[in-house]
């Protein structure tokens, strides 16, 4: 059976993004992260550094060894300044270090074999500005061969806002129709 | 006279970005702020909350001080996963943070009284696949009214491979003459 | 009463995207307007030769009075090659030539008061590919100061295929009564 | 010897794309297209029609076998919209075309075997608002798995302002340094 992670990258409870996603996993197992909920600190570039990528200690390998174990990847995501949130942010940027450690062999390859989608939710013109996120989420699968299975954007700015995007949610329910699918699909 | 900041957002020490940041600085007064030498907490999403932003005591408040006394930014960042590192991601995110506190009232005014540029180093065909990073400052700046006065992207991906990209270092000199005549223009 | 043209850029009869987009005006009045059936030429630019631009004399000046004469804008457009259609971009190119023609006296400042969606349909990863041109169009509105209400991306390639996006089809529905609200509420 | 073809979609004699693509040519044989002066039809999309695509008889398979002669194409566009000129995307429209007809068979293939740049100059924050036509480049290119080597912008207006575009000129200045010796390597 296909399983699915979905990585939270907001930072406020219960905020728009999570609103919605929710919505598109509603009934069905997955494994939530809340970033939010972890210490994962900003990577320190190493990867030219004779002694390597040093151990920081934070919560990253747990979370993404957690990521890992699972099929379907939905990255649900604040726009904040047109871009993911920066924990979200951080939380990627480490993949760097990820793909250079020993107990991680085969991390690029493994990744391969995911499916990715993105929520991404945002107050200021998202369906225009917040365009260049997906083609940057496009392109961190590509590296990957990770494949883009689809996308959701949201337009809300205070709380609540999104119960006013019909579009958006019912983008979710056709994503949750899809996620289940999938899931019965493969046993 | 126009004062100039630089904002490194880069994790290793003389990388690539910096190199080429550097040469278009030569010889001019510049402040350089390296946010990998300070502590910058993400943001924790508060504008909705009741009790608002609270003081996080770290570094970003005096950071930002100090850019906001310079009349023209270089946002100097490597380009990690087709975006601005995690590090300057977070200095940025925060700004939502400041328009917020009242010790930082008429931020957005007198963000709009800036110029900026952007300096954006990667290895994964950046003047392509950096291009969405570009947009995303571009609204960024927009957002405030500031104005956007060019970019430079390079390529290079090892340490100091950024001197073969000789486009690269052409614009950086061009920007050097640019800055230095804004510089003498007005005393 | 906001009126509406529908200005279509395919070039094959009930192609998808005219499919889609009789969907979003199903049940109201709408001006269609079938670009294939006119002879409109690609501009010469003239805009600075002294002589200034010549009447081609193709049907391009009807459209564009016809078009006018609406509130409201749908363009839609197969997506060839990534972008709008040849058929459509001659068209657009012609505005041009417009803004310098006495006949046409404050074009710009008419298009402004318009209200603008756009529909996309390509066979080629659509939802990533075809954001650039949702972009232009962007940029296009944005110089005549037109409101860009929204827009709807269609994946298909072979003839009927358009019926297998459900998306599409909800957003198109949900377009259909966007434009009927519209359209009862300005009497 | 890599030969050069390239292709014109001004539709101004001596304008400012024109200028600056002399610059990047100076002194190398290259067969200079200017579609201009062809006639060459918007596509009707018989793709899907029983009957196939009929002979128009313009100009266009006469264009394309010329080009196709060549290795190193150099696609030189003024921007007009924000996107290429109407003339250069009907041309490239008649691709699809070309895909179809048995006297051009293998022409994804040898397409596959050309390298490609851009050269792309308008008046409208051009190193911006560019960037979604360079993406387009990127995606034609990418579906013939043809190289995308490399694109100059220019910003330019009124006649002779690209002589003001000193980044442009001096990447332009490289490119034919490229060019002359990828010419003279490939004897």
């Amino acid at each position: 059976m296909k399983s699915i992670a979905v990585i939270y990258g907001g930072t406020r409870p219960n905020g728009n993004t999570e609103t919605l996603t929710k919505l598109a996993i509603k009934g069905l197992e997955a494994d939530s992260i809340y970033l939010n909920e972890f210490n994962i600190l900003p990577i320190e570039d190493k990867r030219h550094a004779e002694e390597g990528f040093s151990n920081v200690g934070d919560d990253y390998n747990d979370i993404l060894t957690r990521m890992m174990q699972h099929d379907v990847f939905l990255f649900a995501t604040p726009i904040y300044w047109y871009s993911m949130s920066g924990k979200m942010k951080n939380f990627i940027d480490r993949w760097s270090q990820t793909m250079k450690e020993p107990q991680f062999k085969g991390f690029k390859e493994n990744m391969s074999k995911k499916r990715a989608y993105v929520i991404a939710v945002g107050g200021d013109s998202p369906y225009i500005k917040g365009l260049p996120l997906i083609q940057q989420f496009k392109y961190i699968f590509d590296f990957f061969g990770l494949s883009f299975e689809g996308y959701i954007i949201g337009e809300a700015n205070r709380p609540g806002d999104i119960y006013k995007d019909e579009k958006a949610f019912y983008a979710a329910e056709q994503l949750r129709e899809t996620l289940n699918l999938s899931s019965m699909n493969e046993l």
